[in-house]
């Protein structure tokens, strides 16, 4: 649905809020997207429509995520935003989370996750961070292939769920981390060498715990590893591995000694909101739902009922999201515009919200950004 | 195989330093457990049966476990101490963790891990922490149910592991975590309230992912609550959830929000590390592998194979586990002893090893935990 009219490009983005904060913070970083200036001369505007899933829409309208918004998703939208899903506190029959749902149906097969510490004022983060996780994001646990059976004995129940390991998946998803090294490195370039966190080669760290599931985590491994030993291009690129414990050990210990981390899908959830503990909260954490033809931004945080109605969400990892998603639509650019304005704004640490110790509201954060991208 | 030779109980206790460091820290709780001296009527001496087991064993052997060493834990052992075994960097046909098949076959369905944190002179820990990690020992991804299968459409490999979470060992971890609590919480009546660290009721907290894992993980959520909620005697304890993902976030940003955290076994193990983090040091951290007929007392660390025979590994992980061993064996008085001993070479900083920021060797560690027990 990419038009060209004139010399600027058409894109149109689904919004789909969902529950709780994400109502707040998904309208938020439309603001910002809307507030993008022109740069050169493939700055896109934007078409948004407003679609519909979550735990919300599952109790009025029976299924938390319709045919219909799919349908318009893969057939009128370039891309999407999505907020957050809230998790019903007790087991509600026909339930099933729309983000996973999406995530298999789109064929978002990387869920790529930056987490980076900011110099601020107030210095909510203790140690310098800057780690991007590509997480596998359409397996592993998440097949959802469950069944509980009875153990004839004794009468009691006895579940099982089947844990997926492909070649395809891990070779796609491997090759992604790779890539995106690759593009890091680049990125680096341009930075002054004293100004540069990371200074040494680029790394790609692979998450498994191959000493217990040899078969699938093995498969992972084996796959993940040969993206680099069957391709040139990644010479340049280092490899290592952790086991998923080890991993979070590190990952609190010295978070300096991780570049990119490919982990499958459930170890990088839990990765990844360790890794958000480290930079001061996961309200700053964004995502980005990578397939070959379709990418949605998505916040790494949930819906904090707590929280929501309140006007004080912290809208920035949907911000920074809305640029992950613009990165990889192939808007290099306005991406940077928006994580340089971000970062700015919580250097300056003057507009943060409650849960990075201050007490501004969400739309003050909001127009805090848009203030500094125009 | 206890036996009552006079008014002294006999312990046998198996020990299995297996690889690495196993080898240096074992040797080392061993001594403490012999420096033990007699307090009351009950204190045990020891006897101890040497045994093998672990990857170098795999190697000259083509076994990790010999059913041999299975057969005298089983028959001739009141409970063991486990050291550390080293995993295959590339896959090795034929090798599975001796670690995990013990637990499963001596039935050791709790793998309780306490991570506490403890004022220093050097203050190596930045948060306070105090938290009992009873992770369950026998099932989820470890009953190793793996395959693999070929895609006929693209030829490419497809691999599967098998999760088990059953009512029957969900129920007597869950009531494992809630005994605990209780005895916690009773210990606790002991401390002046100004010096408790932990001044509420006792809390367990439930760790799942029930919003993906609807069955298993709802099977283990439902099941361990049911354990509070059918038994008047847990009355005064408090009960909560996390989602797996949320708890590790929360474990770094909030660790004294925590009392007794009850897992399945995969997040325990990731959970376990994390929290080891945040006290310093993975080589001060405990476990008991707990049974209703055997206990092995066994250090969260691994073998360590960069530092192993250097005499540098921290043994304090292996003597607390000694410790726990007896505490589970019921000889709480022996073991709050080594506690409070290891507890005060901390405190004062002299004695430490290369991982606290020390200079010590494990020897002289050891020694400063006798002579202060003696
Ligand atoms: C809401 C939940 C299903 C989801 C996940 O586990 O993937 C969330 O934790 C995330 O990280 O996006
Ligand atoms: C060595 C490995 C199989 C083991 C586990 O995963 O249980 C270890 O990490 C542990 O925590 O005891």
């Amino acid at each position: 649905a990419t038009t060209i009219s004139g010399q600027a490009k058409k894109l149109t983005i689904g919004l789909i809020p969902a529950d709780g904060i994400g109502k707040e913070v998904i309208p938020g970083a439309r603001q910002v997207l809307e507030a993008l200036p022109n740069i050169g001369v493939d700055s896109p505007s934007f078409n948004f429509i407003n679609l519909d899933a979550g735990f919300e829409y599952f109790q009025k309208n029976g299924t938390a995520l319709s045919e219909k918004t799919l349908e318009i998703m893969k057939n009128e939208c370039d891309g999407a935003l999505f907020g957050a899903v809230s998790s019903p506190s007790h087991k509600v029959a026909g339930y099933s989370s729309p983000i996973v749902a999406m995530r298999k149906h789109l064929d978002l097969y990387a869920n790529v996750r930056p987490v980076v510490s900011v110099a601020s004022e107030k210095d909510f983060s203790q140690k310098h961070v800057d780690i991007l996780i590509i997480r596998e994001n359409t397996e592993c646990l998440y097949v959802k292939q469950e069944r509980q059976t009875t153990d004839e004995s004794t009468g009691l129940k006895v579940a099982w769920a089947e844990r997926k390991i492909s070649e395809y998946a891990s070779r796609r998803c491997g090759k992604m981390a790779f890539e995106m090294a690759l593009g890091r490195d680049k990125f680096r370039q341009n930075i002054p060498l004293e100004k540069r966190f990371w200074k040494g080669k680029p790394k790609v760290t692979i998450v498994h715990k191959s000493n217990v599931l040899s078969i699938t985590d093995g498969l992972w491994r084996e796959t993940v590893r040969s993206v680099k030993e069957n391709d040139h291009k990644y010479d340049s690129v280092d490899m290592e591995e952790q086991l998923v414990d080890s991993m979070v050990y590190r990952l609190f210990r010295e978070p300096h000694y991780f570049d990119v981390v490919v982990a499958p899908n459930m170890y990088g959830d839990i990765i990844s909101d360790g890794a958000a503990a480290l930079v001061g909260s996961l309200g700053v954490v964004p995502s980005a739902n990578v397939g070959d033809k379709f990418v949605m931004g998505e916040p790494v945080h949930g819906s904090a009922p707590d929280i929501a109605g309140q006007n004080k969400a912290n809208p920035i990892a949907a911000i920074r999201s809305a640029g992950l998603l613009l990165e990889h639509m192939g808007f290099h650019q306005q991406a940077l515009h928006i994580y340089n304005a971000v970062d700015e704004v919580l250097r300056r640490g003057e507009y943060l919200t409650p849960d990075l110790g201050g007490r501004a509201t969400t739309q003050q954060v909001v127009d805090a950004v848009i203030k500094l991208i125009q």
